[in-house]
C-alpha cells in the first residue's frame, strides 16, 4: 500500500504514522486578493471564490455544498474539473478518519459546526496590509492544536484559501527564502509574474524589502500573508502527536513561519503531504523550497486520475492539482490500509452523485 | 472509588464508562433574562453574566479568565463562592480529559478556538420570543455530536448558561411537564416566584398554555427557552457513544427536547451527571422530574466541601451549587480511577492560585 506514497526527502516519518488514529483539521480562509481575476481557478467567477471554501468544507461533511448551487469549479475544453474536496472526502469516508473544521478567517462561514479560530478573511497584499493579528491568530492555533492532539495519533492539517498560494510567496519572499518561480498555483499556467508583482507591491507598500522579514515571521503574514498561515502553523506547534501539513507549496510558507516562531520545533515529527500534481509540477518546485525550510520532507500520492472518465483527467493537465488537504487526506487513508485505487473510484462516484 | 457516585435510578450505564476515554465539551450560551436582578447568582452584577460562560471555560483552558478582570462569583457573609469552572478544572486535569468548547450563542465570546454552533445570544422570554432557529441549533449539535464521537468512547457535555434555570422551567412547562417548584437555582433562596412569573408571561406573549406544546419541542425553545438546550440536545442526539450531560435540572430540558425530538433515542446510553448539591436541594427536586421524561438516571457526585476552609465551603448551603458540568466532570474523573478527595484538594489549589 505504501508504494502509493512518494518521498521527495529523507524523513522516515511514515513508519510512525501508519496504522494510527488520525484526525482531519481543515482550515479555511479568505484573501482579498482571490477576487483578482485570472489570480485562481478555485472559483467559478472571481466573486464566488469568497464561497469556495466554505463550499468545500459543507460538500465533505454534508455531501453537497449548501452555500452556493454548484462547488466552484474550473472548465478545461468544457468540461469542469471538481474540487479537490471529492478527494478529500472519498479518503476520510473510506477510512473513517473525523473530518474537523477550522474557521482561520473565511469571507463566507459554512453551515455546519466548526472550530472559530479567527473571523476576518485577510485583506488585499497588494496594500501590505494582510492580516491584522497573526501572532493571535497563532496563538490561538497552539491551544487548538493542545487539544486537538489529545484525541488523535495524527494529526492532519489542510486548508482551503483560495489564491493561497499568493500569499505564501509573499511569506516566503518576505522570509528570503529563493521562491521565484517555484510557487504552484491552481491553474495550467500558474500566472507568477501577476503573483510576482502583488508580492513586490505589497512588500513596498509595507516598507520592507525581500528578505528583510527573515526573522519577524508574524510581520511577513501581517504585510503580505494570510490568515491561514499562522492559524495552521500554530495548529502544528501546538500538537503533541506527530502532524502531516496537508497542502503543496502554502504549507511552506507554514512552514517557513514554524521554523521562525517555534525554534525548537521537532520538524521529525512532520510531514509535508500533497498530491503528484504539485510535487511533480513543472512550472514549480516544492522540493526545492522545502529543502531550504529545516529539511522538511515532502510526500506525495498520484491517484492516477489518468485512468479517470470524469472531469478529474483536468488534474493531470494541471489544473486545481490539490487542495482541501487532498493529498494528506490520500496519504493519512493510505497508511490505515485503504488502496489507492479505492479511493479514486470512490471519488469518481462522489462527483458522479453530485451532478 | 465509584462509591462516590450516587445514583438516584435504576440504569447501569456507568459500568459501561468505567475506564474508557471521555471527552467533555461544555456548551456556553447567554439569555437575556440573566440580566434580572436576582435572578442568577451566575455574576457579580446582573449586567455581568454576559461575561459569565466565556470567562469559565478561559479559567478552564487558560487557567484564568480574560474577559474580565474577575471570574463571576456570589458573595456569602463576605466570603466569595467561586465558580464551578474550578470544579471542572480540577477534574479534567486530574484524569486528564481533553476539554472543548461549543459557543450555542454566549453574548460575550471567550478567548480560545471554540466550536460555533450559533452566534446569537437567547433573547427575553417575558416576550415569548426565546431563540429564533432551535431546529437549526440542533441540528447543527447533531452534526457536531456525529463528529466528536468518533474521537471519544463516552461525551460529556456540560453547560455555562447563567439563568438558565428559568428557561429550563420555561421549556418544561409549555411542554407540559409538572416542575412547580422542583427546578434548582444558583442561590440559596431561589426565586421561584419570579421564574414561574416570567415563563407565564412568556408562554401567554406567545400565545401558548402550559403544557400546549408537549409534542412540539422546538416551538416550546423559541418561546420560552436557551439556545444551549436544542445545541446539547442535538449533540446529544448525534452521539454514537454513550453520552453524560453534566448539568443539573437544566439537563432535564434537554433530556425533553431529545425524548419528543429523536423518539428512537436510547436513553440506556445516557446519564445525567451533577453534584449533591443540586441531587439534594431542598428547594428543588431533580429525580422527581427525570422520572416523568424517558426513566433517565441522575447520578451525583459529592465533593465534601464541608471539608473545605475556602468559600467552596458555601456550595454546602445552597451557592450556586452547580455549572460548567462540574458534577459530570467529577463522575468522569471518578470513572478514570481518580479520588473526589484529590478532586477537591485541586480545586482548592485552584481557587488559592486565583486569588
Amino acid at each position: 500500500m505504501k508504494n502509493a506514497i512518494k518521498s521527495y526527502g529523507s524523513s522516515d516519518i511514515l513508519h510512525k504514522l501508519e496504522n494510527k488514529d488520525s484526525l482531519f483539521l481543515c482550515a479555511i480562509a479568505s484573501t482579498r486578493i482571490s477576487r483578482i481575476p485570472g489570480i485562481t481557478g478555485a472559483g467559478a467567477t472571481p466573486e464566488l471564490t469568497d464561497y469556495t471554501p466554505a463550499a468545500d468544507v459543507e460538500l465533505v461533511l454534508n455531501g453537497k455544498p449548501q452555500c452556493l448551487p454548484d462547488i466552484a469549479k474550473t472548465i478545461v475544453d468544457g468540461v469542469p474539473t471538481p474540487t479537490p474536496a471529492v478527494i478529500t472526502k472519498a479518503s476520510v469516508e473510506l477510512a473513517d478518519i473525523p473530518f474537523l473544521v477550522a474557521d482561520a478567517g473565511a469571507a463566507v462561514k459554512p453551515n455546519l459546526p466548526y472550530f472559530k479560530i479567527n473571523e476576518e478573511p485577510g485583506g488585499n497584499i497588494k496594500m501590505g496590509k494582510a492580516v491584522k493579528n497573526s501572532k493571535d491568530i497563532f496563538d490561538r492555533g497552539v491551544m487548538l492544536g493542545r487539544t486537538l492532539s489529545k484525541l488523535t495519533d495524527h494529526l492532519v492539517i489542510g486548508e482551503s484559501t483560495p489564491a493561497g498560494t499568493t500569499t505564501a510567496l509573499g511569506v516566503l519572499t518576505a522570509m528570503g527564502y529563493d521562491v521565484d518561480h517555484k510557487i504552484s498555483g491552481s491553474t495550467p499556467e500558474n500566472p507568477h509574474k501577476l503573483k510576482h508583482q502583488l508580492v513586490e507591491d505589497g512588500l513596498q507598500a509595507a516598507g520592507f524589502s525581500a528578505g528583510e522579514l527573515s526573522s519577524r515571521p508574524f510581520e511577513a503574514v501581517n504585510a503580505v500573508g494570510d490568515p491561514m498561515i499562522p492559524a495552521v502553523a500554530g495548529i502544528a506547534v501546538g500538537s503533541s502527536v506527530p502532524v502531516t501539513l496537508a497542502g503543496g507549496t502554502q504549507m511552506m510558507a507554514v512552514c517557513a513561519i514554524i521554523s521562525e516562531a517555534a525554534p525548537d520545533f521537532n520538524f521529525d515529527n512532520l510531514a509535508v503531504a500533497t498530491t503528484i500534481f504539485v510535487a511533480e509540477d513543472k512550472n514549480a518546485d516544492i522540493n526545492y523550497i522545502s529543502r531550504q525550510i529545516a529539511g522538511t520532507t515532502v510526500f506525495a500520492v498520484d491517484p492516477e486520475f489518468e485512468r479517470s472518465e470524469s472531469g478529474l483527467k483536468n488534474y493531470t493537465t494541471g489544473s486545481v492539482k490539490e487542495g482541501v488537504g487532498a493529498g494528506g487526506a490520500m496519504m493519512a487513508a493510505i497508511l490505515k490500509g485503504i488502496d489507492v485505487g479505492d479511493i479514486r473510484r470512490k471519488t469518481e462516484d462522489i462527483c458522479r452523485r453530485m451532478l
